[in-house]
């Protein structure tokens, strides 16, 4: 490599996922400050939650610093395909325009994504092969095989004049993961010969002591509980986790059943594991209208809605509001899945209603039919043996886990450790590592189909309805100043024991409104602004009296 | 006991807690099918959630049917004091009026409730000694002393001429309760060598085996745990459990701090226990202010708010917004305390704000400071050999756990088992136990001041509003049917990228109204429903076409 300029920087800047767990967006700028090119890794989404952010369906994190640095962004590099890594590609790529590299599968799964979004013909596309290389402006990229639970799990080996560093993307050490291969020990021993500046790494499993254990784990244990099974068995897990479901098909074929895939991710991505030539050994599969006449102890299920989503394949089913497919009295679920924090009680609701169907259940809780696709502390630390780079950078985590990691890296002699925020931009080289800016960071929601600010109002507003619902006042006022017509009063979300009550309520918000105006001075009744402020306090006052809310009032005057 | 005559019945009925964990509402029911006497047993409350029934502060059981057989309610008795057993009295009592029967420290926290609601006075509460006696129409009843999270948790043994029901309340084996006496095995005894007719028990740790362990336990770790701490220690755990707050003080005076109580039910609770007797070797407490001002190791706070509830003590100091108390470096938090599920991610969120604040957490997760309430397996099993029902009716729990609970009882030999649903009537004598009925069962919400039905449109609406908005159309017609003035639209909870957008979005939504308006037939438009319906429809369309979302739109005529 050539001897930088004395001016150069090389700098990490994390967007997204060191704070939370999901949405990551990595950066790394190499250049004089006002100068630098930027490698962008990963560009991921987040879910949206009914209790705080009602009606987002996926946050994205906020690009807009990049968007400013459009020109010198030297392309995007995608690690691997779960969703928090890929699925703000089709949101942000029209403000980024860069070109994006990533893996087969990953690509497979980023030209269905592109596709929904009308991009595909847009977004230059370039498929790496595993191991592969990269040269993308400063920064010479190595794709290093790890394993994890979803095909094609990449680390990124980032090399630039002022030193190297290992990106690992979303890992676990799986000593025998059914697809794909294990960790690549050479390129790390490697890497770490040559020296590692610095290592910016996957936090989630920071708390759990061990090691995560392997889907070949996974897999004997689902042969042996299902062998057990006597009537029909619907498994669920991750689609992604496409090593699970090889081992679900196998489980199927070793016990006898046919199996059949149920629910949309399922099958896409069963075809996109497919079209890249994984899933080649795999028993015929039927669809639900052939199983469902197959004998009970013939067929196996393989379905989406682990985390008891109400609209996926498995919460239809506990429901028996599923077409095809019914579960009874003799029949199993296994959920070959973990609880996702936030989720357990819409998880509790699946699992009492299968129960009392008098279909058994079998959990994680109580058989080891699951592994985490994240490592556990001993694997951190086998990690850091191999890489021994000199500064940890946790990323991909709550506060947390990152100072967790921190504090673990600390005890593993680790020179130097940093946990970031989203927005700190970090210099790695030259000098000891450091936070030398923030820039602005934050998260967009796509609301509907229109990407909007986290601080919007209308959010705040939705909230606001949620709770406390809403009332609209109209009313048609003269030239002269005279009420026309109304105030008439709409009232949304707001309720009274019973409908003679409720008239009451109305016609007391609409004397509120009534006596309000007339209380306003001949001159100030042609000033609309003026009108609506006063009638909104006289009405949001009533209904506090009659409701003990704060509604969200609204007045319209009309101006006849 | 008198021989029953011929068409006498014993039957049970819950209204609530069988089918959740939360709300108990029962009843026993004696007499002809006509002409039955009624015991309540318990009237609690569950909390609103957020994501599913926004605004909604308490869920009530709806007791519509005991409201029908007021006039033969012989009585309300309490077992013991927490929300999910006495938070309905205040709402519910003027709906049922009989009179109310607790013991001393249950009657000093149900007065203040009912002064809150402002029925102190027209409530007739008696106050019945710990291991007590009460006949109340043809049930015979006698309060036994078991052990629980909160003190005086009293089983009820109900003799009627039919049989003896052995109704647990909430209940676990703690060989070492530190507050109030160990469970009366003797009297269970006695009551199996009478004959238990039924058990009605709880099954909230139905799935966990092994025992629960004591709070003696807990108070030996919690000291050691405290006495290994360095700053300052704060100390979260449920205000009700006064046992546990009296091992805090006992662990603070044992680690030379001073203990301070912090939030409002940690004060109230504090003082109804005083008022009955309970907490008197206790250290001297101090308010907030002289807290604030000790040396960091020689304080230790006790907080509510253990559940990440926003407005609780724990929360505004984990924010840094407590006015008093700001813990940072060097000091302690301790979750005496459980997460329940649904509150995960708020937890998750203060353990994230005081790792932040170089605060240490110390959690159940990793050291054993904190025992449940609730009899796990080998406690059921327990109580089953000591009452030898011959009916188990598991209640307070989900289905899984009632169900599960049922196994449970087959297993031990019970001969007769039923999982009950809310609204079931079941017969427990004359004959086989069986469900001879089903009466109207439920929710109502508390809603801002106001009870209504839990099928109430309003809190749909509401939940409508949070995910798709509102948008409010109104326009002034004249007599001859043409627009006077607007159509005018306001709009809530719907966003643009940019102002530009969203105005551009406004006067679209004012076309459409204009334009379907305009399409009107002349002898339709004098229908103000009519008008209205076209003009909903319209402008829903139009919404779905900017937002992709379906708000709530309602359009107001005023006719001049």
């Amino acid at each position: 490599m050539n001897q930088p300029e004395p001016a150069d920087e090389l700098v990490f800047l994390p967007l997204g996922g060191s704070g939370e767990i999901g949405m990551n967006l990595n950066a790394y700028g190499y250049g004089p400050p006002d100068d630098r090119r930027w490698l962008v890794v990963d560009i991921g989404v987040t879910f949206g939650r009914e209790d705080t952010i009602p009606g987002v369906d996926l946050v994205l994190p906020d690009a807009h610093y990049l968007e400013g640095e459009r020109d010198n962004i030297v392309g995007i590099v995608l690690t691997h395909a779960h969703e928090d890594h890929i699925g703000a590609l089709g949101w942000l790529w029209p403000k980024l325009k860069a070109p994006v590299y990533a893996t087969p599968f990953t690509a497979a799964l980023v030209r269905e994504k592109l596709k929904e979004r009308g991009l595909l013909d847009k977004v230059p596309l370039t498929e790496i092969p595993l191991k592969g290389h990269l040269k993308l402006g400063p920064f010479e990229i190595d794709f290093v095989t790890l394993t994890h639970s979803i095909p094609e799990p990449n680390g990124l080996a980032v090399r630039t004049p002022l030193g190297l560093v290992w990106h690992t993307g979303d890992w676990k050490i799986d000593p025998d993961p059914l697809i794909g291969e294990t960790t690549d020990e050479a390129a790390l021993r490697a890497m770490a010969d040559e020296g590692v500046l610095a290592m910016v790494c996957d936090s989630t499993n920071v708390f759990v002591e061990g090691a995560t254990g392997s889907e070949a784990e996974v897999r004997e244990r689902l042969v042996e509980v299902i062998a057990g099974c006597r009537g029909r068995v619907a498994v669920t897990a991750f689609a992604s986790n496409v090593a699970r479901v090889e081992t679900t098909l196998h489980a199927a074929r070793a016990c006898g059943r046919t199996p059949c895939l149920v629910g949309r991710s399922m099958h896409r991505i069963y075809a996109a594991a497919q079209s890249v030539g994984l899933l080649q050994d795999v028993p015929r599969i039927v669809e639900e209208e052939e199983a469902a006449a197959l004998p009970p102890s013939k067929v196996l299920y393989l379905c989406t809605g682990s985390q008891g989503e109400p609209r996926a394949a498995l919460s239809r089913i506990a429901r028996g509001d599923h077409r095809q497919i019914s579960l009874r009295e003799g029949d199993t679920v296994i959920f070959s899945s973990r609880v996702i924090p936030g989720n357990e009680i819409a998880i509790h609701n699946l699992y009492n209603q299968f129960i009392e169907r008098g279909v058994s259940l079998i959990t994680a809780d109580d058989h080891p039919v699951h592994v985490s696709g994240h490592p556990a502390r001993d694997e951190l630390r086998q990690m850091y043996a191999w890489a021994r780079p000199r500064i940890a950078v946790p990323v991909h985590g709550e506060r947390r886990h990152l100072l967790e990691h921190v504090k673990l890296a600390q005890e593993l002699q680790i020179p130097e450790a940093i946990a970031p925020n989203n927005g700190d931009l970090i210099r790695l080289a030259p000098g000891p590592v450091s936070v030398i800016d923030e820039v602005p960071a934050g998260r967009l929601y796509v609301d509907g189909g229109v990407i909007i600010e986290a601080e919007d109002d209308a959010v705040r507003d939705r909230k606001r309805l949620a709770t406390e619902g809403a009332v609209n006042v109209s009313l048609a006022l003269s030239a002269k100043h005279g009420i026309l017509a109304g105030p008439n009063v709409t009232v949304r979300g707001l309720a009274m024991s019973d409908d003679e009550e409720f008239d009451l309520a109305l016609e007391e918000l609409e004397q509120a409104a009534e006596v309000a105006f007339n209380k306003i001075g001949r001159g100030e009744r042609d000033d609309d602004e003026a009108v609506e402020a006063t009638l909104v306090r006289a009405v949001r006052k009533a209904a506090d009296r009659l409701w003990g809310k704060r509604p969200l009032v609204d007045v319209t005057v009309l101006r006849v």
